[in-house]
């Protein structure tokens, strides 16, 4: 059990994107502060009551951080686990450095939810052009090398269709420690957006079905469609690898699912110990979003309602597509987000756009 | 016409209160930044990306403050003429000097509304004790003397029952010029929460009903159940005078619903230039909330719908009523809204619910 901290605390937030944005946001709708960590100025501190600079490896700069702080969060999982744990030395560090040193590392992710029963696509270890091999003779192909640290956006990975690629795979990837994953057939890509308080219930959103595109979100949209038995077993998957890490914030579990299968219909693929791109409809489709619910576990509050009030489909604006945000905001009924950071380069998450609709009586 | 401000670009806020909170975490999420002047500090500060404490009438101090913004807003209407006119030879200032000065004064209100045929409680300028008796000889009594300037939450004003008040009534408001207001039997009040861009459209929000309590609002509810013939002629008069003033941002008009009159259902209590108390709802129950749709019109961009999703019941947190806090964000479905207040004082708003519920058909 948590003590509630009481509004006027001062939440802090490692890192400055726009996710720590969007949780400063909502921080402030409950009458909290925060105070933005990060090693470069980005979107968050704009609203955040105060930030500070530094590296992440800067345990002395960090523990400074963590005394003006009541609680320490983070928006991304590549925070150093050290760096995390000197903090809690200090404040409570919620989700705990568990959280993270599980989902920074795919081996350790992929290990850890394998062995709470899951499925999840066979993986192997490689550090090496042989291992790589020898695992491409267990795994087979098409299979897909991922780098086990510092992935995001499909960045660190590759699809490796023939034997012939191998070396120029492992090349390609910087030859770091990897996980080669097998290649799963799946009919769609959903996520479980799940929320545990300290006190350890845990309550999920709905469950979008997602759109990605060279290994970036396009979109996702709610009410996914699918069974109800496949979306209560999603539920329960994230629920369980949320209990198994003693989790406490948002947990996010994105998931294959695999057509014609009742006996398993769902595989996990990967896991971020946070808010996630895939919840941010709830924003606008639900009375309290990911982002509050985040802050309401980590701040020992109640957890808000995971209901939504609307269908949803979110759709990321991504490098240029935010330039026409002026005929964006003239679409009747869009609900318009712009992160503010600075260049839109290809690639980059610029913003995301939102089209609510009256609440369907689907899952 | 205006041109549209980009994404990146500083909206400047006079005033630091939980409105310029709102305001900020709304802009934010259009992508801009935002910059406070107040004279204490407040609410607004812990969110802004800068604040700059000052007297309103430093002139030279709002100038400077001006420089660096791209567009001037205010969130109360006491701002002084001046100061507004002094920024807007720098930067536009919107809504725009006439809606300040219109607004911050009773008496030049009351003209102002009458003046365009719109129905009004009758009213007299009241400078001395011998005009507030001939006052009281031409509208009668039951009647109420308020102050022409800085009133609000029911601040500022007396009842006057009988004749033997009078003097007592025009001490207990300072002997300031005042005016006196007929008494108006009304079944219920309304609100109008209406934007108007720089190109001239209006938009307005559904209208709620209020309940007040010691002249501080307590509660808002949409739909308000009234004719749509009445309700169309609210939103009728909210236009009017957003027309007349050449308003840019949301107007706010406080209106009595007169039972048994198809006339002229409505008589006009008092307007502000400025988001209101009583559009709070518009943040858990639209796609697009007063806040929102004020940043838009003042930045030039293209108006927010207006439309509910859901019907919602907004309560005000008063003073003490916000410390059961826990049990409040314990009601499931409750969308809380605390301001980051320091210390309860009684009367003091401290907070907001809103509850949402399906859209029913009602206006």
């Amino acid at each position: 059990m948590i003590e509630a901290l009481p509004p006027g605390s001062t939440i802090g937030i490692l890192g400055g994107g726009q996710l720590g944005r969007m949780l400063i946001l909502a921080a402030s709708r409950l009458g909290f502060k925060c105070h933005v960590y990060t090693d470069v100025p980005g979107p968050a501190c704009d609203v955040a009551a105060a930030w500070t600079i530094g590296a992440y490896d800067d345990q002395a700069k960090v523990e400074e951080f963590t005394r003006t702080v009541d609680v320490v969060t983070y928006e991304f999982e590549n925070v150093p686990v050290a760096t995390a744990e000197a903090a809690q030395r200090i404040k409570p560090v919620r989700p705990g450095p568990k959280s993270l040193e599980v989902s920074q590392d795919r081996l350790t992710e992929k290990r850890f939810v394998s062995e709470l029963g899951i499925p999840i696509a066979p993986f192997a270890s490689v550090q090496s052009v042989g291992d790589l091999e020898s695992a491409i003779d267990n795994i087979g192909l098409p299979a897909i090398l991922k780098t086990r640290r510092l992935g995001y956006d499909g960045k660190g990975q590759v699809r490796i269709e023939n034997r012939d690629e191998v070396a120029s795979a492992f090349e390609s990837i910087g030859r770091t420690p990897a996980v080669l994953e097998g290649f799963v057939r799946f009919d769609c890509e959903v996520s479980v957006i799940a929320v545990r308080s300290g006190a350890g219930e845990t309550r999920c959103y709905d469950v979008p079905t997602n759109g990605h595109k060279d290994g970036i979100l396009r979109r996702s949209t709610v009410p996914s469609g699918l069974p109800a038995a496949h979306l209560a077993r999603a539920r329960q998957i994230a629920e369980t690898i949320a209990g198994a890490l003693g989790h406490v914030g948002v947990l996010s579990v994105e998931m294959f699912h695999v057509p014609d299968s009742d006996s398993e219909p769902l595989i996990v693929n990967e896991m971020a110990p946070r808010v996630h791109n895939t919840g941010h409809w709830t924003i606008d489709a639900c009375p309290v979003s990911q982002f509050e619910n985040h802050i309401r576990a980590i701040a020992g509050w109640p957890l808000g309602t995971s209901e939504r009030h609307s269908d949803a489909q979110m759709d990321n604006l991504i490098g240029a597509e935010v330039e026409p945000w002026r005929e964006l905001a003239a679409q009747e009924g869009l609900c318009v987000h712009i992160y503010g950071k600075g260049e839109a380069r290809p690639g980059r998450k610029m913003g995301h756009i939102t089209r609510i609709g009256p609440k369907s009586n689907l899952r």
